[in-house]
């Protein structure tokens, strides 16, 4: 996966804690998949220790060693600028067995990336350990100060490319991936195209516009939302612009997805969706996720159309995927895309041929 | 007005800043109307000095007189504990005219409640003389840490009363006035109502129950409003409840509502127009507000049902606003009321008649 436009840092290692095999790290999949902000070494994760990382997450060998703990990976792999830990804690609090973890990267001297909620920044045994060993806390979603925040500004509609946001009938979908493997095939068909990242772990792949929306006050997502895209636009007079969505439209733990389409001014959707899913987050007490259907009539008096949707074929065998395929490009009339199983490249055609159309 | 279930603080100047007869002086507004959590006692305006401030805001004498300066009112209306800023500034900071007042209550001792995002509390000078002089600094709109922060909990389904969404056409169309005058009414048919308030001013008038949405982090708004109507369900026993609404769900500079219905599980929503309101927040840029019977599909998506309207005649003649309310009544077939010029008796009753046939 390459990541166009991207801030460089340096190398790093991943933390996964035993859980890489999981679905529940999110962050150390991204990273593994691709990151450009970061020179990914190595994985420790006692589970998964001796295989390949990216074998461990989708079955691809990207030379990218997972070792039993940090003295392993520093022998083999040299000390690295970066620790990034890769996994969501229950809660997003730190449990005391990560934290001297944390404490043994620091007084290395490598620096700490953390996504949680939780903020190193604010524990003075942390910062006193980073400090005296010259290593760095970062705590990627610590919310911006007020004066770093952006109100939304109508500028937006200044924007004369297309805005496709990538919007998922619920939350871990995979719509982060997604919106990645479009960048590069809409990149090999020709278009330049950005992506805005609204998730710690786009950040930490080094996706060079956007902001991390779940830590931004509410006031502001409208705002940081338009700016960042009213900035890539200016700077990069991209084709088209990319948006990647969080949680979704209907999912009671936290609705997502009308920002993108009437701040965003995204008048053009893609979505991604999982069949073999039927609940929210997997729970039937959160309630069935409403159909494709009923999603796009929702999305069209937002103001905005579906063009395409993206299936996720977990839990499903290969016929049943064809089936799913084959009965949503007939009922819905748009095309459709078994995303990591077809190429993109045909399915981008459709696409550009749907903007075209308009 | 009256304001059921208040934390009582202690008496209060309120400051408008010689806005106190234009719009955009909604905090002070809500706070003359009926605050439980202080007992004003004065507003300072230059403007308006030597009226009654409830005259001022709808021609209702409240008894609040308008004082020039801070010591004409302490002259006439001895000190309070706190002065509150009541007005709203461009882009939420703060200009270096109102410090100096600020700094002027601060010296007296009298402690300032702040609502907006620039936080008097950052500011060494004010805390040290904040400290000098024995009063306090309270900055409602200060973001909680994320230790009192809730998620979203399905316990939210174990509330067995109606919860009734409050919600506007637009921004700043009288959701909070109509959801406490709405109370009010309830109130007087015999059923205990709660109301779950949303902004600061709502915080300001003493409500008990709710939180700041515009300053929370937007991973925890769910969570924060389940929290509120949970807690407030299980301490009061109420027979129904109310959410006040924010902004409306689709004002591009931060559309807001699809948290209530689907995390808050508001089945019911009475919606709040002004006829004469054509485009958000008064610009044509920003694009027309859609017509009432629409927002009532979009409702309807998110699995909620639209039980009233209620109207804000402003920019209306009366015989415009009784023909606006028998079109909406008969081609909506909802109860409709003229919220500031009708009694809510009639209306209250039909909508608890709509509430029960289900």
């Amino acid at each position: 996966m390459s990541i166009v436009n991207s801030d460089k840092w340096g190398t790093a290692f991943v933390l996964s804690n035993g859980v890489l095999h999981k679905k529940d790290s999110k962050t150390s999949h991204g990273l593994i998949r691709g990151s450009n902000r970061f020179n990914i070494r190595a994985v420790i994760d006692s589970h998964s220790a001796g295989k390949d990382a990216g074998e461990v997450v989708d079955g691809i060998n990207r030379g990218i060693p997972v070792y039993d703990n940090l003295d392993d990976a520093i022998e083999k792999r040299g000390k690295p600028d970066y620790c990034i830990i890769g996994v969501a804690t229950k809660g997003g609090i730190l449990p005391d067995e990560l934290l001297e973890v944390i404490k043994n990267f620091l007084v290395r001297g490598i620096s700490v990336v953390n996504g949680l909620h939780y903020y190193l920044s604010d524990q003075p045994e942390l910062v006193e350990l980073a400090n005296t060993h010259g290593a760095g806390l970062i705590d990627v979603r610590r919310p911006k100060a007020f004066r770093d925040l952006h109100f939304w500004s109508e500028d937006i509609y200044q924007v004369h490319c297309p805005i496709i946001a990538v919007l998922g009938m619920d939350c871990a979908m995979g719509k982060r991936t997604a919106t990645l493997l479009l960048q590069e095939a809409l990149e090999k068909a020709g278009l330049r195209t950005e992506v805005i990242y609204t998730g710690q772990t786009g950040w930490m792949q080094g996706i060079k516009y956007g902001f991390i929306l779940d830590s931004t006050l509410n006031d502001f997502v409208s705002g940081e939302l338009s700016h960042a895209i009213i900035t890539a636009y200016k700077a990069e007079k991209p084709d088209l612009i990319l948006l990647e969505g969080q949680s979704s439209l209907r999912n009671p733990s936290g609705p997502c997805g009308a920002e993108y389409l009437v701040s965003g001014n995204a008048k053009k959707v893609i979505l991604i969706h999982q069949p073999s899913r039927e609940h929210f987050d997997y729970k039937t007490t959160w309630g069935r996720i409403p159909s494709v259907k009923n999603e796009m009539e929702l999305i069209n008096l937002y103001g905005s159309e579906v063009i395409g949707l993206m299936l996720n074929t977990e839990g499903l065998t290969d016929t049943e995927s064809q089936t799913y395929k084959e009965t949503y490009t007939r009922s819905l009339k748009i095309p459709v895309v078994l995303t990591m199983e077809d190429g993109l490249e045909n399915f981008v055609q459709s696409l550009l041929n749907k903007i075209n159309e308009n």
